[in-house]
């Protein structure tokens, strides 16, 4: 627990401003100041850049609380957090950690981001690792969230069962999902498919689901295989960080692949120009609910505080999305709701 | 080795006809039969059907080789070989493990196929498990296959390695591949990157592949993510059986999802109707290189014979898809290639 004091009310937070990393992502600072500025000034947000001044350049009005460092795209993750303890990464992580901002948000280096928000902000009680959880979209529906999408390539059944309980808490938190459904990702319905990991933690999660759902919090509805995840039947989908990410890659490489098939069939003369005119109006509305800049980003869960990974590419508009969704989090007590879930689900 | 005797010769496996399970898969007998005929007439490939007479029905003028039983889409695949040592899929295997047959093909219980294919033909020498080998498309080229797309849920880096040296020499006796090219499935491009499993895989992977490539029959890439599926840079892609059925059915559902999706758009009024009759004839084709039908199945590889795991919804296109490619895997030497692949990457 690296936090030094309590955690700030619900209200508190709500007046806080969210840390945002200016020098984090493929587009930095240009998109990453211009979509916080649209965070402030179209939606009211206090944010709050973190920043070498003489490299983020033009604020735009908003306040920079200036560092000397910044960690890489492509820099060790955890070396780099160490090293640079005046970095954009780790300042903004410690001003979450000390009630100065109520959360943080990044769309740098993803393992260094994971390392500032766990080591600045620290593990919550009782959580044995912190996860990742990536939305998928539900077309017409809240979305769904992936369950480790990439923190923890190496994982236990307690570890899963715990992804699963902070996934629950996080759809309530952030989508008001009630009595969410969980689902676990294997290679059949069967409880009896999958790798000794998935069995072991499909017992688990049959047998806190039946001992005490109102404890855990949430529905388990057995195993879902990869042909499930879109639209997921399940609010949560659990899974160990390896395959999440192996997943969740091959989603998104294989929509991109489509779309841009498509387009290119569009344009293959003037008939097909012009009966893409007519499609693409209906067409454009569904692609963009796969696109990460309107998901807002993933959510590092776990840690004491609320800290958004945004997707490398984020343009300003994911920005914005991101930094609407770090101050919605943490105004409805986020971290408290994790720590309360695992909590719960702990009886020690 | 259940083998009773030598493997036959190129030219006699060429006049061997592809024995056809009559009763596997969700369109069994009707699809099946009608899928073997065409492979005989259209294409002139021999075929013998397996089942019960009284099930199969009319069997369109093809021999039948009947049996009294047959192993349930939803039966337990080792229970359901022990005990029905008369069904169509055991004794399927047995006609090409007596020299009968040159292959055979089911579009049933995939864990039974396995069982039978494995139990009765026996595994090749060095072979430590056989694994699937599953196309995955990429648009004006050869597919590439994904090894291994579900026989082994939990795999060692010994396991691997030998999946990438039978998915090579798969890919050369399919598509004529010349020193095919294999990539490691994993979450970053870095060696560093992964499970302990990847990780180790990838040292030895990088090992053979320096220390002799011509020996192995393949050239390592490296790691590839789940984004590089569609179209995969490799020609091989290795993974666990786990992670391989997981992102196989990951592809399928989100391709699936779109192309449904696209179609709902296209019935949204007579403006969009009309659009999509100009679309169709460019999408359709594309759409065609995704259809489990048209891809001839997956392969069983590291057993001795030849065997083609078809999808349980195969029609008679698919069906007869995949008997032209068990009887051209047969007829170029599939097994034997696989066995010299192992044999030569071993130095035992």
């Amino acid at each position: 627990m690296s936090r030094r004091g309590e955690r700030p009310s619900p209200e508190t937070l709500a007046k806080l401003p969210v840390a945002v990393d200016a020098m984090g992502g493929d587009k930095a600072p240009g998109d990453i100041v211009e979509g916080a500025r649209r965070a402030a000034e179209q939606h009211g947000v206090a944010v709050v850049l973190v920043g070498p001044p003489e490299q983020v350049g033009d604020t735009q009005g908003l306040e920079l609380v200036a560092c000397s460092e910044v960690i890489g795209m492509d820099e060790d993750p955890a070396g780099g957090v160490r090293r640079k303890k005046d970095s954009s990464l780790v300042r903004a992580a410690e001003l979450v950690r000390d009630g100065k901002a109520s959360a943080m948000v990044s769309a740098g280096n993803t393992g260094a981001t994971m390392a500032a928000g766990l080591l600045r902000m620290g593990r919550l009680p009782g959580v044995v690792r912190p996860c990742i959880a990536t939305p998928l979209p539900r077309l017409g529906r809240t979305p769904a969230v992936l369950v480790d999408a990439g923190a923890n390539a190496e994982c236990t059944a307690a570890m899963l069962v715990q992804f699963a309980q902070m996934g629950a808490a996080y759809v309530c938190a952030r989508f008001g999902t009630e009595s969410p459904s969980v689902g676990l990702l294997s290679i059949g319905e069967e409880p009896t498919k999958g790798t000794p990991l998935v069995k072991e933690t499909h017992g688990l999660l049959a047998g806190s689901a039946g001992g005490g759902a109102g404890s855990v919090g949430f529905e388990f509805v057995g195993n879902l295989e990869g042909r499930d995840l879109l639209p997921s039947p399940a609010d949560v989908i659990v899974t160990d960080g390896f395959t999440g990410n192996v997943t969740l890659k091959t989603l998104e490489g294989s929509l991109r692949f489509l779309f841009d098939t498509m387009l290119g069939v569009f344009g293959t003369d003037d008939a097909t120009r012009e009966a893409s005119h007519v499609l693409l109006p209906h067409l454009l509305p569904l692609a963009a609910q796969f696109e990460p800049e309107n998901t807002g980003g993933a959510m590092l869960l776990g840690i004491d505080g609320v800290c958004v990974i945004s997707h490398g590419s984020s343009n300003a508009t994911a920005m914005m999305n991101a930094v609407l969704v770090a101050h919605e989090c943490a105004t409805r007590g986020l971290a408290d709701q994790v720590a309360a879930a695992v909590r719960s689900a702990d009886p020690a």
